[in-house]
C-alpha cells in the first residue's frame, strides 16, 4: 500500500566531456534536456563574471543572468572565475510518493556541473544545473573553507532575467506573514519584491513559474526586480548577521523554474520534488491522509473563543460532539484549538504562556482521546507558539511526548506574530526577534518536523516557512498553510478575492499542500457577512486545493442543514493515485482531475473567478469502455456569488465513458465538482 | 568674511497645542507650513498603526503612508500607539554658510512634534515633522530604552506613497558603488529599489525629490518600491547583524521629500541643509574653496600609470609641471595621485599594501610642498583605500599629521572596491566586508571627516557614501564623489549619456556638491574616442554643476592647445553668493546662474541634452541700473556633439543690463557659459 520511496527504475548515463584544448571552448558549457525542449548554458564572461540563459524550443526564455555571491567574510565571489570542468549527465528514474498528488513520479533530467574557481586566489565553486523538458533547476556547492572558516552569504546575486514583456501574478515579500498577503497581478516591470512561486506569462505564452527547492539550513529567497524584467535573488535577512552562515561544505536550495506553454504545465511539473532528497524517514506508514473536522470555525466566527470562558471551545463536551460527527461520517480526525493553557493572556506574537505539555481543565485530553480511539477517529494536536519558538523548542519534545501517548499523531503547528517576528533563542541566551522564512526559522521548521517524525507524528504547520518540497525527505511534513486561507472570509476586511483560488493553483499550490480549511457550505463568515462563493465551488476546492489532510471547516449544524452537498465532502479523498490540469488559465479559472489512490474513482474540481465559464470536460483520462456514474455537483442555472443565489446547487447522476464530454457550466464566482465512480 | 555659522537672526514661536479632551482629536495631527503651501498630517488608526500625508495647496503630494519599524532586539514598533501629545511649533532663522551655493541660508518652517507610546508596553518613540514650503523633514526620536538596552533596528517601516501617477529619476540601490550607476528614467510604478535623492514628477507637474538629511550613526536609506507607487525606506544591510543597532537616547536622520512646482524649485531648496546641526567646528576658514589641477586624467588615459614604472605619475618633477601651471594660472591645488606606496600590487578592493605615511621614491613631498608654497599653490592630499578601511584607519591619524606638516590642507580619499565591499574591523577583531553606505561605513567616513577637522584638514571624499547635507556640520567635508563622474569619459563602456549633467543637477545635486571634474576640453578619453559633449557644455558644467573644490581635469597641453576656452576656467570662482535656476527640466536642460562671493560678477551655465534649444535668459539678476561686460561663451551656429563640430566654440562680448534678455541657443549636447562682470 503506502510503501516508502521505491526506487522503480533508474537509467543514469555519464557522458563526461573535458574541458577542451582552446580556450574558448572554456568559456560556455551548454546541455539540453532529454526532449531537447530546454537548453541552458552557463557562460564566462571576459572579467570572469558568471551567467547562465535558457531557452524553449529555441526561443530565449531567460536571458543571461547573473550568478555569485557578496560575502561578508571575504571577497565577493562574483567575477574573476575560470571554468575548470564541466561535466554533462544524464538520469532518468522513477520514484513512489508515499503520499501526494501522484503515485509516481518521474524524474527526467540532463545534468550540466560546472566547476568554476578564481583565478586570483583559487576560491573554488560548482554550479549545477538539472534541466528537465518542463523546467530548470539549478544549485551552488561551496567546498569546504581553508581552516574550516565559516562562509558569511550576505547577498545572493542569482539573477532571473525575463527575456519577453511578462506578466506576473506576485505576492509582496519583505514582510512579516507575507505570504498570507493577496496575490497580485501586475506587468512584470512593476513588480516590487516578491514571494515565490511567482508566476510570469511572457508575451509568446510561455509561462514560467520561479521558485525554490530543497530550502534547507539556508535564508528563504525572495525575489526583488532590480530594473526592467531582471530578478534578483534576496536572502531573507538575518538579526545576527548576514543572512546566511554555513560552515563545512554545503549546497544552496535548488533556484527553479517551472517553464511550460501554459498554466496547466506549471502544475504539471513535478520538478521541485525530484530536486528534493528522497525520503529520509524509511517506513511512514504511520502518516495518514486523512479528513478531519475542527473546533475552529466557531472561533473565527467568534461564537467560541479559544480563552477561558463561557464560550471555551475547547471543552471536553464539546468535543466529543465533534468526534461523535467524524465517527458518523468518515473523519478520521478532529482538530481542536484552545485545549491547552496560555490563550488568556495577549498570546499572539508573544506565546511566553502557552504551556504545551498539558490540557486546559475543561478538556480531558486522555478521555478523549480514548472516546475518539473507540470510534476510529484521533484527536489533532494543536502548539500555537505565538511565533515565540524560544518559548516552544524548550517544551518541543514534552510536548510531543504527550501527544504520543494519547494517540495523537498529527499537530497543527502555529506562528501568530500579531504583525511582529518570531522571537528565537540566540546563542548568547537573549532572545532576538526575526523573520520565520531566515535561516534559523528555517532550521526551526526542520527541527519541529524532524523531532516529530522520532514520535511517529505528522506536521501541518501554519504560518510556516514555505514549503520547497521538503514533504518528499520528510513525509510527516504533512501539509501546511502559507497563503490565505478561509479564515479570512471569516474575518472580512477583506475576504479572499473571487479569484483566489484560480490564482493559488497556478502560484501557491506548485509549492505543496495547503491546509486550505475548504468547505464552508453557510457560506458566510463572522456577522453573517456572505463571501465570494457559490456552494459548487466550496466542493471543488476539494479537489482543486491539494492536501493530503483536508478540514472540513464549517460547523456540524451547517453540514447537517445540506446533505446533499456534504455527501460529496463525505466521499473526496485525500490522497490520489494521478492527477490531471484539463483547464487552466492564472487567475481565471482551472480545472483539475484526480485519481483515488485507493479506489478506481475520478474526481474533478473547477473553479472560475467573477466569471461564468463554459468548459467542456472530456472524459479521456477514464478507464476506456468502463461505465462510470457520474456524481454531478454544479452550479444551479441563476448561481451567482454575489446573490443569495450562491447557495443554487443543483446534484445530478449520469452514467458516462472516456469517450463522453462533460459541459461544465460555472456560475460567476462558481465552480463544480464531480465523482466519477465504476457503475455497477 | 568667511565667518563661521552665524545666526543672523531667529524668530521662533512655539505655540502648544495640548492634546484635547475629546478622544477624536488625539487621532490627527496635523501642520501647515509657514506660508501654507503644505500641509502634513500624522493619523493614528483604530489599530494604533501611525500613518502620515502630505498635501501641496490642497492636493494630495504623498498619500496616507505608514511609519514604524520591526526590530530585531524586541517587538515591532509599528502598532498599538496612542498619540501622548503633539505640539506645534513655528520657526524662522537665517544662517551664514562658510561657503556653499549661497551665502544666506533662511531656515523657515513649522514643527509638529507628536509622541506616542504603546499602550500595551509603553514603549515611546516621537516623530518630528518640519515642514517648509518647498519640502518636508521628519525623524523619529527614540528615547533611552531600560537598563540602556541596545535598540537592534532589522527594519524601518517608513513609507513614501505617491499621490498621483509620476515618472521617476533614479539609480538602483543594493549594490556595492551604486552611485556611479546611471540615471535612469522610468515610470515610478518600473522603480525597482534606489537610491537617493531619487526625483519623481508628478502627473500634474509636481516634483518630489525623496533623500535624507543627517545621515549619522544609522544605515544608509534605500527606497524600495513595495507595490504600485508606495516606496518603503530600505535600511543598508549590514555584515554584523541589524542594520542599526544604538545604545541610549537617538533619533533617526531625516527622512525628506522636496516638493517644487517645477525642477528649478527642488534645486533652490534649502531644505537639506537646515536639517542639518550647525557648524561643529567653530572657525572654518582653513576650508579653502579653491580650483585645482590635478595628476590625474593621464592616468585614466592610460598614458600614466598610479604604478612605479617609466609611465609613473607621481614624479616630483612632473609634479613640479603642474605646480608651475597652476601658480601662473591661479589654481591654489595640485591633486597627485599615485604618491605613495601600495599601487604596484592588485590595490582595487585589497589596499593592504598602502602606505599613507610615506611618499614613494619618486615623489618628494616634503620638497614639492615647499616648492608649492613658494608659488601660492598647495598639494592636494590622496588616500586611495582600496576600499580596505580596516587597514586605514589604523594608519589614518599618522596619514593626516603626514599632511598637516606638510601644508597639505585639503585631501581627495577613495575606497575602489573593485566590485567587492569595504573592509572593516569588526569587535571580534577580525575583518569582514560590508556596504560603505552600512551604519559602520556612515561612521567610517564621519571619523575621517573629524579627524582631519583636528588637522584643519578638508576631505573630498570619492566612492563615498551619499551627501546628506553633513557639511553644513563638518564645513570641512568639502566635497565628495558619489555619482558617475567624468572619468566614465576617459574609460568609456560606456561613456556618460548625453543628458547626465541635466540629470545630475536635479537627482544627485540635490545632495550636495560633486567633485565632478569637468572642464575635458580636448573632448575625448582613452584611445582618442570622442564623449557626449560640446567644449562649450564642458565650460558650462563649472557653474551647473556645484562643488567648493574644482578639478579642473584636462592635461595642461590641452588647456594651452584652447587658451580662449581656458580663460572661463581660469575665471570661473567655485564659491558664491547666490545661485538661481532659470531653466530646468530633469534630465532636458538647466540653466544656473551664480553670483561669485568674492566680487561683483556673475556666472550662468546651461546645458542641454541631446536636443538643440534656445533658451532666453532675463538677466533681471543682475543689479538694476549697472552695466555688466558678458563674456559669452556659446555652441557654435553648426556644434553638435555628434561630429567634430563639437570644438566650435564661439567667444563674444557684449554689454548688457538687468533689464536685458539674452538668447541662448545650446547646439544638440551643448551648453553655454556665461561671465558677467560689472563695466568699467
Amino acid at each position: 500500500m503506502r510503501t516508502s520511496l521505491l526506487k522503480m527504475s533508474l537509467v543514469a548515463l555519464g557522458m563526461v566531456i573535458s574541458t577542451g584544448a582552446f580556450a574558448a571552448e572554456d568559456l560556455m558549457a551548454t546541455v539540453e534536456s532529454p526532449g531537447k525542449v530546454l537548453k541552458v548554458s552557463l557562460q564566462v564572461a571576459p572579467d570572469g563574471r558568471l551567467s547562465y540563459q535558457v531557452e524553449r524550443n529555441g526561443q530565449p526564455v531567460i536571458a543571461p543572468s547573473r550568478l555569485g555571491f557578496v560575502l561578508a567574510s571575504d571577497k565577493p565571489l562574483d567575477a574573476g572565475f575560470a571554468m575548470e570542468r564541466h561535466l554533462v549527465t544524464a538520469h532518468d528514474s522513477t520514484w513512489e510518493q508515499p503520499w501526494g498528488e501522484r503515485r509516481t513520479v518521474r524524474n527526467h533530467y540532463s545534468q550540466l556541473r560546472v566547476d568554476v574557481h578564481q583565478k586570483k586566489d583559487g576560491r573554488r565553486l560548482a554550479i549545477v544545473f538539472r534541466v528537465f523538458d518542463d523546467g530548470v533547476g539549478f544549485r551552488y556547492e561551496f567546498p569546504k573553507q581553508a581552516n574550516n572558516r565559516a562562509m558569511h552569504i550576505a547577498d545572493e546575486l542569482t539573477e532571473f532575467v525575463v527575456a519577453q514583456p511578462a506578466t506576473a501574478w506576485w505576492q509582496q515579500a519583505g514582510e512579516v506573514w507575507a505570504l498570507e498577503y493577496p496575490i497580485q497581478k501586475t506587468p512584470l516591470r512593476e513588480v516590487g519584491m516578491a514571494n515565490t512561486p511567482m508566476t510570469v506569462r511572457m508575451e509568446n505564452g510561455t509561462h514560467i513559474a520561479f521558485h525554490e527547492a530543497a530550502l534547507v539550513d539556508y535564508a528563504s529567497m525572495w525575489l526583488r526586480r532590480v530594473e526592467g524584467q531582471r530578478l534578483r535573488a534576496h536572502l531573507t535577512p538575518s538579526a545576527n548577521g548576514a543572512p546566511v552562515v554555513r560552515t563545512g561544505s554545503f549546497t544552496t536550495p535548488w533556484r527553479t523554474m517551472q517553464i511550460a506553454g501554459d498554466a496547466a504545465g506549471l502544475y504539471m511539473s513535478d520538478l521541485v520534488l525530484n530536486l528534493n532528497e528522497p525520503n529520509k524517514l524509511g517506513d511512514v506508514s504511520w502518516v495518514k491522509p486523512s479528513k478531519y473536522v475542527g473546533v475552529w470555525w466557531d472561533m473565527h466566527l467568534e461564537t467560541k473563543t479559544w480563552a477561558a470562558g463561557d464560550r471555551l471551545g475547547a471543552t471536553t463536551d464539546y468535543t466529543k460532539r465533534y468526534i461523535d460527527f467524524a465517527a458518523k461520517n468518515g473523519f478520521r480526525g478532529v482538530l481542536v484549538e484552545g485545549w491547552n493553557p496560555g490563550w488568556d493572556s495577549d498570546w499572539a506574537g508573544n506565546g511566553a504562556d502557552m504551556d504545551f505539555t498539558r490540557s486546559n481543565p475543561r478538556f480531558d485530553l486522555p478521555a478523549l482521546a480514548a472516546y475518539g480511539k473507540a470510534r476510529g477517529v484521533h484527536i489533532i494536536g494543536h502548539h500555537e507558539t505565538g511565533g515565540n519558538i524560544a518559548h516552544y523548542e524548550k517544551q518541543l519534545d514534552a510536548a510531543l511526548r504527550l501527544y504520543a501517548k494519547n494517540g495523537v499523531d498529527s499537530v497543527k503547528t502555529g506562528y501568530v506574530t500579531d504583525g511582529g517576528a518570531a522571537q528565537f533563542m540566540g546563542k548568547n541566551g537573549k532572545v532576538h526577534f526575526g523573520y520565520t522564512d531566515s535561516q534559523e526559522g528555517v532550521r526551526h521548521y526542520q527541527k519541529v518536523v524532524e523531532d516529530a517524525a522520532r514520535y511517529k507524528i505528522a506536521i501541518n504547520t501554519h504560518e510556516p516557512v514555505k514549503d520547497t518540497g521538503l514533504r518528499r525527505t520528510y513525509p510527516n511534513w504533512i501539509s501546511r498553510e502559507g497563503a490565505r486561507g478561509v479564515e479570512y472570509n471569516a474575518w472580512g476586511n477583506p475576504v479572499n478575492s473571487v479569484e483566489h483560488e484560480a490564482n493559488l493553483v497556478f502560484t501557491r499550490m506548485l509549492s505543496g499542500p495547503l491546509d486550505y480549511t475548504p468547505g464552508i457550505l453557510s457560506l458566510e463568515g463572522k456577522d453573517k457577512k456572505p463571501f465570494n462563493s457559490t456552494q459548487a465551488k466550496q466542493l471543488a476546492n476539494f479537489v482543486v486545493i491539494y492536501s493530503p489532510v483536508v478540514m472540513a471547516a464549517d460547523l456540524i449544524e451547517h453540514y447537517d442543514r445540506y446533505p446533499g452537498a456534504f455527501k460529496f465532502i463525505r466521499d473526496v479523498p485525500t490522497d490520489w493515485d494521478d492527477t490531471r490540469v484539463l483547464h487552466g488559465a492564472v487567475g481565471e479559472y482551472a480545472t483539475i482531475a484526480r485519481k483515488d489512490r485507493n479506489s478506481s474513482a475520478w474526481y474533478v474540481g473547477s473553479v472560475t473567478d467573477g466569471n461564468a465559464r463554459t468548459l467542456d470536460l472530456p472524459l479521456s483520462f477514464l478507464d476506456a469502455g468502463k461505465s462510470y456514474v457520474a456524481e454531478i455537483y454544479r452550479d444551479g442555472d441563476k448561481a451567482d456569488y454575489r446573490s443569495e443565489r450562491r447557495f443554487d446547487l443543483v446534484i445530478e447522476k449520469r452514467t458516462v465513458t472516456s469517450a463522453d464530454t462533460i459541459r461544465m457550466v460555472l456560475a460567476p464566482g462558481g465552480g463544480q465538482a464531480i465523482r466519477l465512480v465504476p457503475a455497477g
